[in-house]
């Protein structure tokens, strides 16, 4: 028997090479930026927020060939949404680059600002948002259904990280007037983290869709938002 | 001399209305959800939660009818080029949904909280966002280039209203401690709507786009993040 490959097959392998790429790319903009937060390295925070060029061109990069590859092969509704699903991951990869130059960014004025104690478990919570990034890319590569599902169902955990961090953050806050211009920095920053956490379920939604046909449904389920009542009166 | 209208014409037509109506749901959201957070009204941020979803079905909706459009017309690159800005734009429409959804999710907690000075700021923010907002789905009704550029200059404003609240409410929160809570909360709220404006840009460059064929380019000015310089010791 004769396996047939298409033209359109060869250049939607092309497609997701590329996704893998921005995926590899995007893991690194992360990790960086948390190294940075963590040594207090202003010089590697600037060279993430440089770096994460590359990943908005390879975005454009991607839509273009989809786009080509659609005007070519004028493909069936089934691979349209497959190539649609591509689209919408390579710009799910572009936003959570932008996220990790976010966190970047906050990086700058903190390495020369006091040392703050919850520093410490936003690293912690960004390694996991790292690591589930980098299983919903190994369920990318590998077609790897229930991985998806697993990240999917994990994202939980990272909304009740960041919920323990607002808490913990404010009580430092509260403790020492000095700490809350930092303070609201490491927050802005664990929030940046959760909606990597978020936007690494969104790609898991999208690898079940491609590999099912089939969507996963929307609920997910949600840590509750960090409120305000401990510091109501 | 007879005007043709194709088939695919009045099927893109049928597009644009449903993103015009999206565009009037965000708008109704947003406004909601300050007048939510002014009046301290939990019961209509709550309303606001609930109608999000609508938003959210409506974008699927336009996604859908673009995939079986391309499927069925098998449109030329520079029509798919048009399509495919037609989904980016509800997309973005259905994050600027989900960003008022957030604002109004914090409301509740306000609504019982201490009251805080700088909610007034925020709301006056929150007014231009809107402004905005509104200003830039009537040039895409209009199809109208001079006013797309004109609010993706004008966004650099809200980044500033952004930056001087931020500092207003560290101010409050350095000199009440009881406030860091709900002083948290309004930075949150302040950053939703600092984002809605960008998303505003987003459907600004898109309409550029979609009439002129060409892009905007990716140096918008921009208001320099708010730092933390000013409590730095």
């Amino acid at each position: 028997m004769v396996h047939i490959v298409s033209a359109f097959d060869e250049e939607l392998v092309q497609i997701q090479a590329r996704i893998s790429e921005m995926g590899g790319l995007s893991e690194e903009l992360l990790a960086r930026a948390l190294e940075s937060m963590q040594s207090r390295d202003a010089a590697l925070a600037r060279s993430v927020i440089e770096r994460d060029k590359i990943l908005d061109a390879m975005e454009i990069a991607v839509e273009e060939s989809v786009v080509k590859l659609i005007a070519q092969r004028q493909p069936v509704a089934s691979d349209l949404r497959v190539l649609i699903a591509a689209m919408k991951i390579a710009s799910t990869l572009e936003r959570i680059g932008d996220l990790a130059k976010n966190v970047a960014k906050r990086a700058i004025p903190l390495s020369s600002a006091r040392p703050i104690k919850p520093t410490a478990s936003i690293v912690r919570m960004g390694r996991q948002t790292l690591a589930q990034l980098s299983d919903v890319l190994n369920a990318h590569a590998a077609r790897d259904v229930d991985l998806a599902i697993q990240i999917w169902n994990q994202d939980v955990e990272l909304d009740e990280m960041y919920n323990a961090i607002f808490r913990e953050v404010v009580t430092y806050m509260v403790e020492d007037s000095r700490l809350i211009g930092a303070g609201a920095q490491l927050m802005f920053i664990a929030k940046n983290l959760e909606r990597i956490g978020d936007h690494s379920t969104h790609i898991a939604e999208m690898v079940y869709y491609i590999t099912t046909g089939k969507s996963l449904g929307d609920d997910r389920p949600k840590g509750e938002p960090a409120g305000i009542e401990f510091v109501r009166e």
